[in-house]
């Protein structure tokens, strides 16, 4: 008797969003599927699934780094499963596997297109954080762009956030000045007290760029490095405070996100401080450096392990809250990385 | 019997403008002074005077790259004249030198300050230009910070100005398909047919960004390297153009320096754009280069020597014509390198 077919349950991206994204722009889908394997394919069965910032980005009606993400398809995502049947000799039932399963319960995937976890070296959610993308961007994001030196001060929007908190952790060790900037008291407390910086600014408290910059200036004096995951209205506050041959690191720009990389909002020219302060600004996207990973973590993992990096994450249970969950990023919900557990 | 006293011709800079510079905001002043020197001091007679863009930032409100101008001073300024007396024994009367005499018709300098420029080796105006300050930062700027190659798409704006024309014969140097930006149908005869470049752009017959950027899609398709002189509107057309690992040289914002680096202008935001196409903007100023002069001048000189580098003037003749020469240039009038000739 063949084995029972599995049930997946899919989350079908069907509607490009032109502000806030949710479950009105996904089609909820169960598919039966065979729990049969081919030779080197790998059936997993997702524990963990990834909701970045990126992925509205993906979803603007324009190009940006991609083509937009298409329609129709299952919502593309880094996810940590569990082998449920293996057709290739490097995985058995029961390993803890990285993939790009997407917004989906069961992804059939080539073996090659998998990653072992050793749940013994590491927490096997940190495959999608501080050990994932999100840990690659903050570090060669700061390392490769931002090039901190010891006794600069570095500013770092989102610094709540998965690769912001990395980001601050990272400029401290490098001998920085770090100052955070995110949005509200508890997520500043997580900043001066569990993580440490050197000053933590709610820009949630301000009521405009000048207010903003004002504070910022009180706090950081002038700005050597900033990583900026937000962009808007707090990179009109930090960039006028740059100091000279300041380094810009654009990883996001979160507050866009809602509708604003299509039809870009309006801000004040920010081009001439490049000029008067000979600085530069990078942008970067965390494929750029996917082929040094290993460099990443053979600095990182050790840290992890030590327990010398805090890696907060955000995790919210239900295969049907994941439209919701990428939707409270962009309101700021999660501290550190956010997961939807299944 | 002493020497009878010259009579020194002054333009005091004494009241900042917040729009539109001119004789108004000098004041014209005649003292005389005696023809003297003392030991090491060079009594300088000016033949050229300088008008640069980078006067008008110095005349913001606010600090730009330096302190803003003082009032009350001589406006400050290259000078190309010929020695009067001299009480250094490496200047003769009659010698032409390069300073920075300011818009006077006398300058007493230590003889450190000068340089002696050989009529024979190259127009003595080129001190100015292609071999002096404007040469240098089109030199360094597309070299160190646009690192062009060859077969890219470099795009120069303010492409017939005193910078924009050496970056652009540079950048056909190193290779480049070269568009210019400028204003005017006569200014882009000169860039295609002059300079040859591979194709102009006259921003003036283009409604808005949108529209110019479709106009440059059409001939530069992508865009590898672009050299700023202008910022504003121009710039908003062409960084949607960039493609991947763009280069953005910020060398100047003529567009905005007539008040709007006080109050900036509003624009729509660009550095998302950084993100998608992994770019880098950098600042420039033509003084981070000036220890690397020599370098610059044994690569241009023996091109501007053997006839194969256009270094276009233009000539405004008399002392009187200084404030409004400035201001001329904010209104796109110079072709190549605005003088004044006493």
């Amino acid at each position: 008797m063949p084995p029972a077919p599995l049930i997946n349950e899919q989350w079908i991206y069907c509607k490009r969003p032109d502000g806030p994204v949710g479950p009105q722009h996904y089609e909820h889908r169960t598919v039966a599927i065979e729990p049969t394997v081919a030779a080197n394919e790998v059936l997993v069965e997702a524990r963990y699934i990834s909701v970045d910032p990126y992925m509205r980005i993906q979803q603007a009606a324009r190009d940006t780094y991609d083509v937009p993400h298409p329609l129709g398809i299952v919502q593309r995502a880094g996810t940590v499963g569990q082998v449920r049947a293996s057709g290739s000799e490097r995985f058995r039932a029961g390993d803890w596997v990285l993939g790009y399963g997407g917004w989906q319960r069961f992804q059939r995937a080539h073996a090659d297109e998998l990653q072992k976890l050793d749940p013994e070296e590491a927490p096997v959610t940190t495959a999608l954080g501080v050990l994932g993308m999100p840990g690659r961007t903050a570090w060669f994001g700061l390392m490769d762009a931002g090039r901190p030196k010891p006794g600069e001060t570095l500013v770092v929007s989102g610094a709540a956030g998965a690769v912001g908190s990395l980001v601050a952790q990272f400029g401290r060790r490098a001998g920085c000045r770090v100052i955070g900037i995110a949005g509200g008291a508890r997520k500043c407390r997580f900043l001066t007290e569990t993580l440490e910086l050197d000053g933590a600014v709610d820009y949630r408290a301000w009521p405009d760029a000048a207010a903003l910059a004002t504070e910022l200036r009180r706090l950081a004096g002038g700005v050597d490095v900033y990583f900026d995951n937000v962009g808007g209205w707090i990179t009109d506050a930090v960039i006028p405070l740059i100091k000279r041959r300041a380094r810009i690191v654009i990883c996001g720009a979160i507050s866009e996100y809602q509708g604003g990389l299509d039809q870009p909002e309006l801000g004040p020219r920010l081009l001439p401080h490049m000029l008067y302060q000979r600085a530069t600004i990078q942008g970067i996207l965390s494929r750029d450096f996917l082929h040094r990973m290993d460099e990443m973590k053979a600095i990182v993992a050790p840290w992890v392990q030590r327990g010398e990096i805090v890696f907060e994450e955000t995790i919210i249970d239900g295969f049907r809250e994941l439209p919701a969950a990428l939707n409270s990023l962009f309101e700021g919900a999660n501290l550190g990385k956010l997961l939807v557990r299944i």
